[in-house]
């Protein structure tokens, strides 16, 4: 490339991600060498019958294809049925296990026979690398596996990504936008169930200290011994009936594993160690004691979610309403890999749209994306090893294979999106969770994924989390995280009603009276009742409060019950979440536009 | 402020964030009781003579400051002339100690003497905190000091002023912006000086384990003793001669100091620890086998340093060119206050400008600048007690001011952007820094202070970083961080090379020979030279290369020389940072533009 035309390059890069916010045709500024590829108008356009990856079906592939869905079919069926009579719950996660392996079968397969499109993933590498889109950080170091700096023109399409992210969701979705704290204390990632769940195992060389993620070296170790010669049948035998229930493994299970089959680092052939968990979230002591543990955020949503109530009160207390954030979040993958797909730090765009639980059935905006027609792979088309529906919003709700509006509603704006930024629709799916691999926090989840010659990766989430990280926040701090709604007709209910002897509990309590006072000043009825019935039965009553236990006497409360007309009843809202990972679909973009013009010289 | 009001407010923010960039009268949005302040053109126009704050200046006001400006003065030429007379260094330290105490006497009086504008912090920290520009992070978790989360308003406040940065500088500068990770490894920091450098003492509570800055501390200690009855003159005396020295104390000064006047925790009375060496990064272990170790970046520079080569190859080879970077930095403070002005988590964005250091006396868009007049504190000024120069910043350099045309035109481009987004020209200054105060990598730097309610707060560096950075990462790694000049007339140089005997090496260094052979074939004419002579003398010779010891003999390298014809010549070039601190901006932003609407309902 000349340098004129790399100047050429640099100034359209730059007027394109400063000016010209309205459409993504950045392709043009990869390469004299790359032929820009047109946009797509993405949705509401007449469509043919698609295949599982929404591209044109081959009916010659499509035979091909049958016995392997066949396969899955049957494993699928074995699955509903155990689960209807109730099986035993290792019988059960065999048969998931096995469902599982022949989804894969079926998904190489697919794979294998989908049209090549010629990419040439290395001279893409190489191009963005020497253009300086992104590379690896701290390579004048020996580099740090998992982190990139985005130069000049990855910067350019990052910054011109998340300003159409604003302006598409923020604005056109009259979003409330934060900007929160990464730096967050222990306590938050406790409730909100980080600390104990976002955990990997692994195992450590016992010599040199190397970690392996303990799943990946089973299974690998397996596949290696699988087409070894010198393995015997037998064993070859016990290994694939054991090989399909690896991902579902206790910890024991697969320490145990690791030992009967003596498996040893594959790098050094060092011994290695019994398999530990390992939290993926960076740690770090905030403030200069070091007892203020902190943890770098693993995603933008928590500092929404805590933020809850000024949120509300910012928007007179009414639902629904979203929150947004636009922001870096670190997990501290064991071995990261695949290019952007995989690594410790990266930006996030999420939304966090809360909504009373009973209005989820219908959302006024739906009219927008009814007729969107897109391609769905859901859960039941994934046990029955079927291709995914081509199918508009407004159907896939109506036969229930999309909960509801609300969630098709974000799901239709996902897409619209994606497709305005430039991604290939035929390179373009939703799939939906298997109940099985659902995080800790979502009730239901689809995930939009594209196409890449990584495989299908994962770009946006679109879960419903329910009111799971609302009542988690709620829990801990003893403050209430809820809306209010009217109630059809006024209700009277029983109050229960402590009031404080001050004066007895200053002289019992000494310093800790106010926690006390507080405690029970707050009470809800309920609690207010049972305190007063143990008080009367037993003379005193125990109460918890932040890990302390006090004893109550008579003399210490008096306590009230009366009757009150309610015209609002209170509830813990539910969340509807889109959440982008912005590398990602940034790569996904660079792959889908990436194009070598035949002839042109190297 | 009505429901509806809100909402327009709300409306107007969103508008005014992401379609009206062009200028910055958010102040509207603050509240319906908010009078908004007319943007001030600021540059170019006649101006009238200013005081030390750019404010029209009192005659009487000016008398009552002349004995504190003489005592300054005196104190001044007193450093000076121990300076020229190389007088001993505690001599030289205990005269500018209290220099500067004298200067804090003066900078107080002007503060007391300057007219008052009637701010109410606490109103507008209310409203701010209402409105939700921003408050504490993590508040119903009890909050977290020094962190803080941006709400709707102060969201849409802060994108506007990125977007604006990112117009005003790095489109209309042409600047290559970078966004690079924030987890740093060690190597890189020790390099950069940081690891060794960025450092606070502090002392503990032996028994709660509470910290306190220990130059704060004894400071405050010393000021309660001097007002407290009981202590007697002598005592008083020794204290009065002891405080001007605080901040100049080493680590054990200060511990002698907390023990003879038995300094104890002013919270609790305990015991306190001998001062300890604070870092005040964030750090934390990259992967998991935890040998990593990583800080959270405290500053976004050194990206920009690390990637200086990429982006030189980038620029075609070319200076001058400038890097940019907008992101986060961390640092710990060890007692964070003053609500966004000392906090632990900031958004930055910074400016590297690399320049050959032979053509910095001169810029070729000076002429831009060269008639804007700014309010410029020299340290000259301040070691006279004299009032700042409101002075072109075209005379400035030719009056020796500002030491180059370079420095001047980014302190030019900074002013010029302060006064487009809305701050206050009377609340302006620059202040250079004093040789005692520069950080440790700057050989020169002014600040750009904004006057609010907590005094005059640095929001802009302008620092002459000099090759400091590049050269301390050439050091570290090995790699050559040059650019290139044309030698006016070629040159002949004597060039001395090694070329490797690769089968003696590889049979006596085996699976270090890569290690060795690279060393040799890249090592300069110098060093070769020397190797070279050390055969010849003493038939072997040894080098280091990674810290490990290597035996050559002769039999492994031969050696030629021979002359060669040079046409350019390498250099580290020199580099200019303007550094902004965005929160600090903002924060001013609010001052300068907060009024109250005299009668309103409050």
């Amino acid at each position: 490339m000349s340098k004129l035309m790399q100047l050429v390059c640099i100034q359209l890069a730059k007027q394109l991600s400063y000016y010209c916010n309205e459409s993504f045709k950045f392709a043009r500024l990869i390469s004299t060498s790359v032929v820009v590829k047109k946009t797509i108008p993405g949705f509401g356009t007449k469509r043919q019958t698609f295949s599982i990856r929404g591209e044109i079906m081959d009916p010659a592939v499509e035979e091909l294809l049958t016995p392997y869905r066949q396969s899955v079919k049957e494993q699928g069926d074995l699955v509903r049925k155990l689960k209807d009579e109730k099986a035993p719950d290792i019988d059960l996660q065999r048969a998931v296990a096995e469902l599982k392996k022949r989804k894969h079968a079926l998904t190489d397969k697919e794979f294998e026979l989908s049209p090549k499109d010629n990419f040439d993933r290395a001279k893409m590498e190489d191009l963005l690398k020497q253009k300086f889109f992104y590379d690896q950080s701290f390579a004048i170091y020996g580099g740090i596996n998992g982190l990139y700096d985005f130069g000049p023109m990855g910067c350019a399409v990052k910054a011109n990504l998340l300003q159409a992210w604003r302006n598409f969701f923020v604005l056109e979705e009259n979003l409330l936008e934060v900007d929160t704290a990464v730096l967050t204390p222990e306590t938050v990632l406790k409730a909100s169930g980080h600390v104990e769940r976002f955990q990997d195992y692994m195992v450590k060389d016992l010599k040199n200290g190397e970690c392996f993620r303990a799943d990946h070296l089973i299974e690998n170790t397996f596949e290696k011994m699988l087409s070894d010669k010198k393995v015997t049948e037998d064993i070859k035998a016990e290994i694939r009936s054991i090989l399909p229930t690896v991902d579902n493994m206790s910890k024991d299970e697969m320490g145990e594993t690791l030992k009967k089959f003596s498996i040893k680092s594959p790098v050094t052939g060092n011994d290695i160690s019994d398999p530990l968990e390992f939290n993926l979230m960076f740690s770090t002591a905030i403030g200069p004691t070091g007892t203020v543990k902190g943890y770098l955020r693993p995603e933008t949503a928590q500092g929404i979610f805590v933020n809850f109530k000024r949120l509300l009160e910012f928007n007179g207390g009414k639902l629904p309403f979203g929150g947004a954030q636009i922001g870096a979040a670190f997990r501290n993958e064991i071995s990261p890999r695949s290019g952007l797909i995989r690594v410790r730090e990266f930006a996030m765009a999420e939304i966090e749209y809360f909504m009373d639980p009973k209005e989820k059935e219908t959302f006024y905006k739906f009219e927008n994306v009814r007729d969107l027609k897109v391609t769905l792979l859901s859960a039941c088309k994934q046990m029955e090893g079927k291709a995914p529906d081509v199918k508009s919003l407004g159907d896939a709700v109506k036969d229930g294979t999309i909960a509801n509006e609300s969630l098709a509603y974000f799901m239709g704006r996902i897409y619209m999106f994606l497709m305005k930024v430039g991604i290939d629709n035929n390179k373009f799916r939703f799939r939906q969770h298997l109940a099985n691999e659902m995080a800790h926090y979502a009730c239901d989840c689809w995930d939009a994924e594209m196409k890449t010659s990584y495989g299908w990766i994962e770009c946006v989430g679109c879960a419903d989390r329910s009111c799971y990280d609302l009542l988690c926040h709620q829990k801990a701090t003893g403050m209430k995280l809820v809306a209010e709604r009217k109630l059809a007709e006024p209700k009277m209910i029983q109050v229960v009603e402590c009031k404080v002897n001050k004066g007895v509990i200053g002289k019992v309590f000494k310093k800790d009276a106010k926690v006390v006072t507080d405690y029970l000043t707050t009470l809800e009825s309920e609690g207010a009742d049972a305190l007063d019935r143990s008080l009367q039965e037993n003379g005193e009553a125990e109460i918890t409060v932040k890990d302390q236990k006090y004893t109550l006497k008579k003399d210490m409360i008096t306590v009230s019950r009366f009757e009150k007309k309610l015209h609002v009843e209170e509830f813990n809202p539910s969340v509807i979440e889109p959440s982008f990972g912005i590398g990602r679909v940034m790569y996904s973009l660079f792959e889908h536009n990436f194009k070598i013009r035949k002839g042109d010289e190297q």
